[in-house]
């Protein structure tokens, strides 16, 4: 490549050691991210800093929140001696270290890929990332988005996918793309890339602090909000109401009902709801339940139908856009088998035509999925038209190159990596159950 | 109740603590149980002993083929304070033990209800329903049976599931089937469960072994047979030819892809072996395809399509049914979360008319299912037609009640209990790693 942006090859190397560690943080003392389903999260961390030979480092996670977080060191540890001593340099080789991870037959068979044994598997291999963008000095988002469409369709594990997407269909949509990468890669510089807040809209917040935190954000900027309904469907009216009257008719209002439903409730809660103008309705059930996503989003139109934070895999999601179910398509940063399931994902979701707008907010996932959002406008989908970022104010000063949202926008990355670097010192401070944050409980 | 088989109450008690343990035999020597997918499992236990203050006893388990199963048992120590205290006594107190563990919230997010952490769940609910048929001094296919159509009920947690199977419905399917309840247990008692075998259709065996377990397996009375397929075409061929000549037109050959190929890899290789009249294709493609198996479905009749060993949760079984891409229900006993979601799953199977043919084999799956096809036949569907077992004459010898088939039937237990205990002696050699078995090696 010739232009500005070509990304370096990395140097080969092999990698030497996985160190893996039980981060957690009290978050559940003030309620942040208390939604209808969790109550009273500690949002969580199962770390895995990778280390190869030439000193190079890449790091990755699993969110959790809370218990269990230990259940995902385990998995990250039964991971380990698949990764040590394998090649690292090329992109090729990182489509065999994530090939290796989840071909692994005997632990293929603890989900399969999902669950535990899957998002650690994601975990090792967005560490993988980071060092691999790390090392050629630019962020993940520049990184991806600058490989040939080859090497990106070679990260992708096309199994289960032929009846929906094709090695040639994906091949097709990248080339399709590459004209305009260098000007739009330009303009996400200047201009970053659209966000959304939720910040307003926990479940365990008051009304009062819910408003101030609505108005705070549309005067800083943000065109779309969220809130968290599905508890109480007479509160959620109320807060509905309160938070239209607030922002006015322009800005637009997701809800999130976390699961809670089933088809006829979430049909009757949502027709409820309309007069208020919801934007997307969000996880209105089983995150598993592709057959009921269709069946509301055909009774709740014109309100979109959103989901995707649980969905555990590729199968998944292309049955979800496979029977109409979804308008919004929600990845994940750290719940699938890492970056190169997010390819499948992110090259399905274009050949629907359907918009990305990731989850994020918990522990690190808005740092995380900034560039995948980043590389989809870039070198896939070439668009950013209603598409948003998740975005929630909550633990990024533990985070060595923290998400920067200005105006209502997600900076574009400039630091080399994944921005997956927890601080050494957040790290240590808040080790469960080891750590200075927990021995004062 | 005033009949012959009432179920005695069991004593109220609590549950005083969880003994956990990794049990791994080292099958892989003599590649038993290798297919397309798996070429050399280590069947693997990773076993719960749940302890209450009346020194009752239950035991449960999740099957794992090696590697990871100390995964699991995290999983398993994870979920032990939720149980230890817990009041066990009435049916109602093991519908709210297995709600609690279920609805934990920051385990529920690990999976959610799917993969390691809800296989945990189901050892422990399995462990439950262990102890609580053995304090009743009845088998569990029996303790089930005689329940009241209401306590059953009580057991299902109809979330997500009212769009294809409400309480009300539920209710009326078993009290449909309450006559003849007692007249069907003692033809169980009498003649036993219909069984089929996989023992000759290994995919490490060579044909001659394979010729030689599948005569041996009509002398004994089986009336079908399963082999392994989708490594290669050619090869199944071969085998399937060679099976059916050796077992004739009459004997049943059912088929197993172990998820080896997508939509149109499968719909060809069934119409490559058609002329050898295969009488079920088995996990065709991925376990959380509900849309891909019913395409191969609609294009490989009369061949029929069979799936359950790996799906994941009631949620996966509903949309199954709802979408007809099966024709056959292979429910396992430890891979969703126990006794009470495969409750449900019954239930789901009766509501829309498909048969189970449960998944065993393994480590005491044999021993475990052959419980839940027996309460189906007295207390559900009332069925024994085109209903089998699937049996593998492996490892049974670990447990002090093991399965036995005579005749190509299962004996219906006649010992207290669900069939889940492991002999002490077996549960020391084999402990990982540290047992005689491992030793060695």
């Amino acid at each position: 490549m010739t232009t500005a942006t070509t990304t370096p090859a990395t140097a080969a190397s092999r990698v030497r050691s996985l160190e893996i560690s039980d981060i957690r943080f009290p978050t559940s003392r003030e309620l942040d991210g208390s939604d209808a389903m969790n109550p009273d999260p500690d949002y969580s961390a199962a770390y895995v800093r990778m280390t190869c030979d030439d000193e190079s480092e890449g790091d990755g996670f699993v969110f959790t929140i809370g218990r269990g977080n230990e259940v995902v060191v385990a998995a990250l540890q039964a991971l380990a001696p698949l990764l040590e001593g394998r090649a690292v340099g090329t992109p090729h080789d990182l489509a065999e270290a994530s090939r290796a991870l989840l071909h692994d037959s005997q632990l293929r068979w603890l989900g399969p890929e999902k669950g535990v044994m899957h998002m650690a598997v994601g975990a090792v291999v967005n560490a993988l990332w980071d060092r691999q963008s790390r090392v050629a000095g630019v962020p993940l988002w520049e990184y991806l988005s600058f490989l040939s469409p080859e090497e990106i369709v070679d990260q992708v594990d096309f199994r289960y996918l032929s009846d929906a997407l094709s090695h040639e269909q994906a091949l097709d949509i990248l080339r399709a793309a590459e004209p305009g990468r260098e000007q739009r890669a330009a303009s996400l510089r200047e201009q970053g890339y659209p966000a959304y807040t939720t910040s307003p809209g926990w479940l365990g917040y008051s009304d009062e602090k819910m408003v101030r935190l609505a108005e705070q954000a549309v005067a800083e900027g943000f065109t779309q909000i969220k809130l968290k309904v599905g508890a109480d469907l007479e509160d959620d009216v109320r807060r509905l109401k309160l938070a239209r009257e607030v922002v006015g008719p322009d800005i637009r209002i997701a809800i999130d009902a976390n699961q809670r439903w089933d088809v006829d409730d979430a049909v009757n809660a949502v027709q409820r709801l309309s007069p208020w103008d919801p934007y997307w309705i969000e996880e209105p059930t089983s995150p598993d339940d592709v057959l009921a996503h269709a069946a509301i989003r055909r009774q709740v139109g014109p309100v979109k139908v959103a989901t995707g934070e649980h969905g555990q895999n590729r199968v998944i999601f292309k049955q979800l856009l496979q029977a109409g179910a979804i308008d919004i398509l929600q990845m994940d940063a750290a719940r699938v088998a890492g970056v190169n399931e997010n390819l499948a994902i992110i090259l399905l979701a274009a050949r629907f035509g359907v918009p990305l707008c990731p989850h994020a907010g918990g522990v690190g996932l808005c740092e995380l999925v900034q560039h995948l959002s980043m590389f989809d406008y870039v070198a896939v989908s070439g668009s950013m038209e209603d598409r948003v970022v998740e975005y929630v104010d909550h633990l990024h000063e533990h985070f060595e190159d923290p998400a920067v949202v200005r105006g209502g926008r997600y900076a574009a990355p400039t630091a080399a990596g994944f921005s997956a670097r927890m601080h050494a010192e957040s790290r240590e401070r808040f080790a469960f159950p080891g750590g200075a944050a927990w021995a004062t409980t």
